[in-house]
């Protein structure tokens, strides 16, 4: 392993000229004029993989191609891991923001040493190059990688991913196979401590309409006798958690696996900076359920959010209506167990049975992806856990992500795979934002990291 | 008293002829294309009432001027009633819709015998002329009135009565002379049963802003731990009635005069139709307080009624977004004894005292006016009471009206003056809408009806 690191640090500044080259494309995916920077992006990272002796070829679909590469030289007998990345980035605007040429890469100081400037620094060339630098090593070293590795680069995931699901269809075969994806386009916990994502929030979203009566109303010839929907609409809403913060539709908590002592303690020792987060947006207290500590609430439990509601009048002044109906969007965050056809139902159950006489509810039931969480226990999860910790001198945090990201669950549905989610980006680094940049640090002991990783998974330490 | 009725009844052609002379005027005080028309009609009014012996003038205001008359020639031992109506009419539009011109007033035939139709047939040309024929048939056969009387034509009560407080206080000594109001611009309460109007609700507006986080959140990384302002709102305004339908502001309903088993019982003998009330507008179930019967809710009891709420995202789809703010306007509809700024105070009071850690509330107060309610023993009621109960052979109704009726409002405030509502026109009349009319039955009998009150007022039956 030492070898290994040893060529790794060797041959950053090699490493960094790649890179550069790559950032050189300006493959924005959602600007058609860039097609065929995309294409020239695309071709570049095959062509690269080809070189380190990759079987590498382009996958076409309906939109922008991926990128297909393969070394099973490994043999059998170790994982066959399945890495994720993107060749596409955002577009630039507002360009009058950025101190230079998104698309000239320069190192720049900065608080933490020197930093690679340029769209796409970390999300995602960045994080790919690093990866491929740590197969590189390995490869220089021993001839051959430590797992057998597939690589699936897409061209669209800054655009919506509008044919990854075709994409993972077709190479169904290829793909499949693998045991575990690994995905490099998260972040670390701070700078000296790195994170692997273990767990997503799912979504189930809602929208409620109530119906009352058949046309709008005069309040002073009908008020006190009618039906006002917005009343029964914030009647029930009103009721939607308990005095503790807690959810009180039926069964909403079912199946769910609650956070235990340990990973409390565990998250605890992170130091999350409650002040800090909610000063940031004007907040200074825990709104969620009492007894969960800030980071489960964030990311380990369950929510019901009221993202919109409206009904009668809203413009200046007063209007003495009763409006024929009212209408509330919600999002539920779910968490690993909670299936999100059946929180809709059970919404849609909660609101219904609270109707008063002559109230209707009208449903549509929006997008809906169920929560995600590793297996703490996964072999390949424990295996990159210990790696991390070795290359920082640091317990690597099991964080969570309160959020969805849909490419995890695109594998978890195409593929029926999970996903190893970590990175090296932090949270300053201005992804999509004007000035991206990518700590040189980050992308050299990112670089490391991955290698001890791949070793890692492969059975060696 | 029968030789004025028989009077009455004797001029009935002739009335009608001066009717139609009044609604040929098309006296539109919304258009000013119409305003030539509308100093004719004040002209004709004037001229009127010159002609039939009353002391008659304009009197100036920045908009369209008032109608002034008095004869007082009754004496001093009989009180002094002022008369109002108004000699301008709604808009026709739309046009089309009039099965012939509005301004061609005609008699036809109709389910319950002839009516008149034209623009301004019953509001409030027809109840005007009504009015003034009874005080012919008076001073016809007794050569003076059997009270003093006061007349006040305003021509802006289509048009929100913009000059109508500068017209009261610039004819303050003339007005408020008088003992009370006699208002003839209301319904009976069906064809057969004579109504007086004895109480309006009052209004008091709000609208109240809950702001929670600086700006607008995404609900996966924040959702869980940050305050959301809809939740709130919805929580604070779900509990704005108790399960029986009584609003649980604090101190709400102090003051007010709980509705009588005698009013419920004389209001129960009306036969509302609370069924079919409801089932045209798609209802079947009275929504308000428990315990109160409908005609209670709707005109006796206050009101609190969410009339507008938004926040957040109101678009197509969902939006995974914890809104910065959250608002609702709201209404209570006032009855005697609620003071209106007090109202609104204890509403804030409410609102406050429930905000969660984080939350703010903003309040606009907007539109105040108490509740009226006439004495039910005031000497003039019980006198037109009377004089309608003998005309119609059965009892006068003392109904109330859900609403405020802002001319009331103003003899109160600026006069302090009490108001008689009693008018002869039906729920069927079309007012403000296409082919407006006036039964001729109810034209005629309601010139009888005045001809009796204002006898009955004088004192004489």
């Amino acid at each position: 392993m030492e070898k290994i690191l040893d060529t790794v640090d060797a041959q950053l500044e090699s490493g960094l000229e790649r890179l550069f080259a790559f950032l050189r494309i300006p493959s924005i995916s959602a600007q058609p004029a860039h097609k065929g920077d995309c294409l020239a992006a695309a071709e570049f990272i095959r062509a690269e993989l080809q070189t380190m002796g990759f079987a590498a070829r382009l996958s076409e679909t309906t939109g922008l191609p991926g990128v297909i590469a393969t070394n099973h030289e490994a043999g059998p007998d170790v994982p066959h891991v399945l890495f994720y990345g993107h060749y596409d980035v955002q577009p630039v605007d507002p360009r009058s923001l950025w101190h230079a040429d998104p698309f000239d890469p320069q190192l720049v100081d900065g608080p933490r040493g020197k930093k690679i400037v340029a769209r796409g620094a970390v999300d995602d060339k960045g994080q790919v190059i690093s990866f491929l630098e740590a197969c590189r090593a390995h490869l220089a070293v021993n001839g051959r990688l430590p797992v057998r590795l597939t690589m699936l680069l897409e061209g669209e995931e800054e655009n919506g991913s509008p044919s990854l699901a075709e994409l993972l269809n077709n190479e169904r075969e290829t793909l499949a196979a693998a045991d575990f994806v690994y995905v490099a386009d998260t972040n670390m916990w701070d700078a000296a401590t790195p994170a692997i994502t273990a767990s997503l929030r799912g979504l189930a979203a809602m929208e409620v309409r109530i119906h009352g009566p058949s046309r709008d109303l005069h309040s002073g010839f009908f008020g006190g006798l009618a039906l006002n929907p917005i009343q029964v609409l914030v009647d029930i809403l009103g009721q939607l958690k308990d005095a503790s913060g807690r959810i009180a539709i039926p069964g909403f908590y079912d199946g769910i696996t609650e956070v235990s002592p340990a990973q409390e303690e565990a998250w605890g020792q992170l130091g999350f900076d409650t002040a800090g987060f909610l000063g940031g947006v004007g907040l200074s207290t825990p709104a969620g359920e009492a007894g969960q500590i800030p980071l489960a609430q964030i990311w380990a439990r369950p929510t019901a959010e009221i993202n919109g509601i409206y009904g009668g009048y809203q413009g200046d002044g007063s209007k003495t209506v009763i409006p024929a109906h009212a209408t509330a969007k919600l999002t539920f965050r779910l968490v690993a167990g909670q299936d999100p056809a059946q929180i809709q139902e059970k919404f849609e159950n909660f609101v219904t049975s609270r109707l008063p006489p002559d109230a209707r509810a009208e449903f549509i039931r929006g997008a809906a992806a169920p929560g995600y969480g590793l297996n703490p226990q996964a072999s390949f999860l424990r295996a990159a856990q210990a790696a991390l910790t070795e290359e920082f001198g640091k317990p690597a945090a099991l964080i969570g992500c309160g959020a969805s990201i849909p490419v995890v669950e695109a594998f978890k549905t195409h593929l029926g795979l999970d996903t190893l989610l970590a990175g090296f980006g932090l949270d300053d680094d201005c992804v999509h934002s004007p000035n991206e940049k990518f700590d040189l640090a980050c992308f050299h002991r990112g670089t490391r990291a991955h290698a001890r990783l791949l070793a890692a998974l492969g059975g060696n330490r």
